[in-house]
């Protein structure tokens, strides 16, 4: 298989956490695509991914999957022994609701703030901006940091009692967040005390060593 | 089991539709929360979902299940014969994939648009538009008709060889699309007919009878 990836990306960081827990790194090949110099707007990268965002994993058969959400479940359900997107009923609709949560709320919202409030990846590639809605969005990022913080002073995990997808996409929302300067605010203690122990997992320190 | 519903909204349809495609609508009851009104921004229906969004379904055990595609999941799942979030580690992919870009370059952009470059739910609701981006989202649907009419000039379904939560997701979109006026473009022949196939779907009819 094949990764499309920029190594600080915070999308691609997803996938890359996904892979060290499923220990699939070594089935996979890295393409890296330069995001500062657009290579992931032209025609040949959108007939890969119409969306024109990274990771795009390339399946053996030639079949494209975009997506981080996507990327993760195809992976988790690998082996058949999903430890990421949940077994039953239950746990799968808790990780896709918080992971869902977690990017409207959060990481997606930094993302905006980044490519709308920030000079982005350059004018060369930042072919229109909404200043306000990216300040917006990076409001909304703020109270998303409050909310998660809610939800960890009651639980371990993001979704529930186990690590899952939806921790892999809030620290997604970190990693971004700090690329744009926005801190987790210092009375969200529990999110703090999560953030560390989640920087004790093999891979995410892995990814965080890449990111910064 | 109980859904908090808006019976005409786009996205309550997306889990209208699948209850009805899995057989389990008599497991569920009903409870209209009122849009024009405001209803999903109090406190007490932000506790039950912090986006503020319908549909919410709320389990047995008092578990609150926000999102559509996280609803979905655990509603397909539930008989442990998945039939709309797929069984084959291919097959999820797709399928996530594909309902995830049908929100993004269609249903949400559609939404943006009405809530944005729209009156949308009235100035009790609407507490900040930004009609620049509404439209930028509006174009961005249109692109993404054109999109869809291109996958399914080449495979029956928008994930592939069967129905599948990603339809539903471009029939929510659909939906939408209708209530804020901006109409399929002609030329997208292979979308108007998948759109009239799914039409004679007993779910799909049932739906569109209330959206209209
Ligand atoms: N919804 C996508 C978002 C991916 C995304 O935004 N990736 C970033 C890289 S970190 C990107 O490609 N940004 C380039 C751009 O938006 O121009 C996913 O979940 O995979
Ligand atoms: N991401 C949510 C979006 C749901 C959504 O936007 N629902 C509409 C009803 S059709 C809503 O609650 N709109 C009210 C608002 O945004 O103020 C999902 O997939 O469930």
């Amino acid at each position: 298989m094949k990764i499309y990836d920029w190594p600080t990306g915070p999308y691609p960081a997803r996938v890359r956490i996904a892979l060290s827990e499923k220990n699939l790194q070594s089935c996979v090949q890295f393409e890296t695509i330069n995001l500062w110099k657009g290579e992931h707007k032209t025609a040949s990268f959108l007939a890969k991914n119409y969306s024109g965002t990274l990771p795009v994993l390339e399946l053996d058969d030639g079949t494209f999957l975009a997506e981080c959400t996507a990327i993760t479940e195809y992976l988790d359900a690998l082996d058949g022994v999903p430890m990421l997107t949940g077994r039953t009923p239950r746990e799968k609709g808790a990780i896709h609701m918080m992971s869902k949560r977690a990017e409207l709320e959060l990481l997606d919202a930094i993302s905006v703030c980044f490519h709308h409030a920030t000079p982005g990846l350059g004018p060369g590639v930042e072919l229109y901006q909404n200043v306000e809605w990216g300040l917006r969005q990076r409001d909304r990022a703020l109270r998303g940091m409050h909310y998660f913080d809610s939800v960890l002073r009651n639980q371990p995990f993001v979704a529930g009692a186990t690590f899952s997808m939806a921790d892999i996409t809030v620290i997604g929302g970190l990693i971004f967040a700090s690329l744009v300067d926005v801190p987790v605010p210092e009375e969200c203690a529990a999110l703090q005390t999560w953030y560390a122990k989640m920087q004790e997992r093999a891979s995410v320190r892995k990814q965080l060593a890449l990111s910064s």
